[in-house]
C-alpha cells in the first residue's frame, strides 16, 4: 500500500489516539512525512504477512520527552543515520523498517526513513500503543534483543549500545538521549522477518489510519465521532472500548524529569459523571482513578479526547479548561500475557494496583 | 623494559603524585598489576622513540569518580573489553596500549591490559598529570580525535560513541559512565605511532617510577623525601617544583556530583606558613589560594603530600587532621601552549584567574 496525503492525516490522528497521550506530537511527524510525499517519494506500507522470514528489519524511532520534541524539531536525518549505523555494525543492509510504537511521532518516523531510503515499512509495531521505556516492546517480551541500539542527534553524534538486557539498554540509551538534548533518534531490535511475525503487534499502522478515518467520516456526516470509534473497535484486535469519563480539565501538573514528561491531570466531571477523574502520566496515560477507584489501567489504553472534535490530546498539549472525554480500550491479547504484564504491566510503573482488563472494571 | 614488582610500587606512588589528587586510588591499580606479575605475565614498557609510526595504539583507562572506584572494584576485564570493541570497530588489532593520564589507577589500567593481551605499553600519556575531562588530553589538543570511544562495565554492557568533537564525546560518555554505576572503563583516541610521538607527553610512566624511587630512597637514607623530590625535578621535563604550603587539614568538603568528586580542602598553616590555604578540587586539585591570592593554578601540578612520609594523598583520601605539605610543580611546555590552555587552562574549569606559571608566582 502506498500512503496518500489523506491517509497520512488519518494516520496522525489515529496514532495520537493509540499513543494514549505519548509518542510525541503527531503534527511534527506528519509534516516530515508530508514533505517526503511532496518530494515525490513513496511511503510503501507492507503487511507482516507478506514479508520474507529471513529479511532484516531495523525499527526506527524518536527517544525522549515529547515535551522537548515540540521545541527541538528533528532534521529527519537522525533516524536514518541510526539505521545506517546498525547496518554497518551488522554488516548487512536493512530490507525494511517499522515502528517500535504506534504513537504520535513514532508511527511516522519510520515512514520518513522508509521513504528516504526506499525501504518498505512493515504494518506492525512493538508496543501496540506508546510506552515510555524501550524495554517495553513485545519484541523483547517474546525474546528479541533490543541491542545493538544506535542513537543519533541532529549534530551527527552517535552512540552504539550493546547491553546485557533490554532494561539496561534503555537505562544507558536514556542517559545519552538526555545529553543529546532531551530527544534523539534510534534504531534498535534489529530482527528477522520471522521475528516480526512472531513478536510484533500486527496491522497497527493501518489500524491508526482507519481510526483517523472513522473519526473524520463521523465528523463529516455529523455523527458522534467517539461513538463511531467505539462501534468500530470490535472489528479490530483491540475489540472493546468505552467512555469512562467526561468533563473539564481543572488541573495539569507536568514536568520534564529524568528525560520523561511526568505528571497528572485532573478532570472535573460533567453529568452523568460526578466527582473528578485523576490520570497519572509518564509520557503516556498510565492509570485513571475516580475517588481513588481504578477506572482503567496500563497496558489498556487511556485516551483523552477533545469532547467536541474527538481529537486525541497528547500529554504535552493538555491545558486547563479543555472539555475532554476519556476513552479506555482493551489491548490485543499478545499484550496481556503474563510475560507481557511482567514487562509493561502496572508494577513496572511503580503502580500498586494490579492489571484489571477494562472489560471487567465496573 | 619489563616492569618489576618494586618498580610497580614506585610507580603507584609517583603516579599518585603526578595525579595531583585525581586518577583514582593507586592501591587498587597496583593490586591489579601485581596480580598479573604474580601470574607470570609480562608488563613491557616501551619508549615512544622506539615505536613504529604506523602502529595502531589504543589507550585504555578508567572513567568516573575516584570516590566511587574505592568501593566498586574493577574485574580487570572491562578495559580489555573496550579495547577489543574498538579493534572490532576499526577492523584492526592494536599494536600497543598506553595511559591517557598519568594519575592513580589510570597509570596502571593500561599495564593490566598490556600484560593480559601481550601488548607493549607506551611510556607516555595524554595529560602529563590527571584531568577530570576526556577532552583534556594533549592527543586532542594537537588534533587526534577522541572518537570512536568504547566504554564498558563489569556486567558486559558496552557503548561505542562517535561524537562530533572531543568535548561532546566526554559529555556523552560521562552520562554512560554515571549509569554504569559511577565508574566504567574506556578505550579512546585510537591513533598511529606517529601521532603518539607528536601529541603525547613522553616518558611519564618511567618518570612516575623515578619519582616513587626518589621518595623511597630518601626515606631509606633518612633524607627529607620532599626536598629530594624537588631536587630531582630539574632533570625531568617538569623542570621545577617547590613547597607552597604546609599545615593541618581543618576542613574537607567533598561530594560525588554529576560523576565527579567535587569539593575543597582547607589547610591551616604551620610556621613558616601563616594563615590558611584553600584548594579547590574537581577529581584533581585545581587551584590553591591563601587569603584569596593564587599560589598555584591548573595545569601546573598541585600535590598534597603527607608531611611525614611524603606519601601523595588522593582527593578521596583527604581527612581532617592530616599533616600535609603542598608541592607545586611546573608542567612540560607541551601542556602550556595557547592550544593546550584553551583545552585545560583555568577557564575550562570555570576559574576566573588566568594561568600563571608556578615559577612566576611569588
Amino acid at each position: 500500500m502506498k500512503l496518500t496525503s489523506e491517509q497520512l492525516l488519518d494516520l496522525s490522528v489515529g496514532a495520537a489516539f493509540l499513543g494514549t497521550g505519548g509518542g510525541g506530537d503527531p503534527y511534527v511527524g506528519r509534516l516530515m512525512v508530508q514533505q517526503c510525499l511532496d518530494e515525490g517519494l513513496t511511503v510503501e506500507i507492507v503487511s507482516p504477512d507478506e514479508i520474507d522470514d529471513d529479511m532484516l528489519v531495523i525499527p526506527t524511532a524518536m527517544m525522549g520527552a515529547p515535551t522537548v520534541l515540540v521545541e527541538k524539531i528533528p532534521s529527519g536525518e537522525e533516524a536514518i543515520f541510526s539505521l545506517q549505523r546498525l547496518e554497518r555494525h551488522l554488516g548487512r543492509k536493512a530490507d525494511a523498517t517499522m515502528p517500535i510504537e504506534i504513537g504520535g511521532i513514532n508511527s511516522t518516523i519510520p515512514l520518513v526513513v522508509g521513504a528516504r531510503l526506499g525501504l518498505p515499512i512493515i504494518d506492525a509495531d512493538g508496543m501496540g500503543r506508546a510506552f515510555p521505556f524501550l524495554e517495553m516492546e513485545t519484541f523483547g517480551v517474546y525474546g528479541v534483543s533490543g541491542s545493538p541500539l544506535a542513537i543519533s542527534d541532529e549534530d551527527g553524534d552517535c552512540a552504539l549500545i550493546q547491553a546485557v538486557d533490554n532494561r539496561q539498554m534503555e537505562w544507558l540509551a536514556r542517559a545519552v538521549a538526555i545529553r543529546m538534548g532531551g530527544s534523539a533518534y534510534i534504531s534498535e531490535y534489529p530482527m528477522s522477518g520471522a521475528d516480526v511475525k512472531r513478536t510484533a503487534v500486527p496491522n497497527t499502522l493501518t489500524l491508526a489510519i482507519k481510526i483517523g478515518e472513522v473519526l473524520r467520516r463521523a465528523r463529516q456526516t455529523h455523527e458522534n465521532p467517539i461513538e463511531a470509534l467505539i462501534s468500530f473497535l470490535p472489528s479490530t484486535l483491540y475489540r472493546y472500548g468505552r467512555v469512562i469519563f467526561s468533563g473539564k480539565i481543572v488541573d495539569v501538573l507536568r514536568e520534564t524529569k529524568a528525560g520523561f514528561a511526568i505528571g497528572r491531570v485532573k478532570i472535573e466531571g460533567i453529568e452523568p459523571f460526578a466527582s473528578a477523574m485523576e490520570i497519572e502520566i509518564q509520557n503516556e496515560n498510565l492509570i485513571a482513578r475516580v475517588d481513588g477507584k481504578v477506572k482503567a489501567i496500563v497496558p489498556d489504553l487511556i485516551c483523552i479526547l477533545n469532547t467536541e472534535t474527538a481529537e486525541p490530546i497528547t500529554s504535552e498539549n493538555l491545558r486547563y479548561g479543555q472539555r475532554v472525554t476519556v476513552v479506555a480500550v482493551s489491548v490485543p491479547e499478545i499484550m496481556r500475557t503474563p510475560e507481557a504484564l511482567n514487562v509493561f504491566g502496572p508494577a513496572c510503573f511503580g503502580l500498586k494496583e494490579p492489571f484489571t482488563p477494562i472489560e471487567q472494571i465496573g
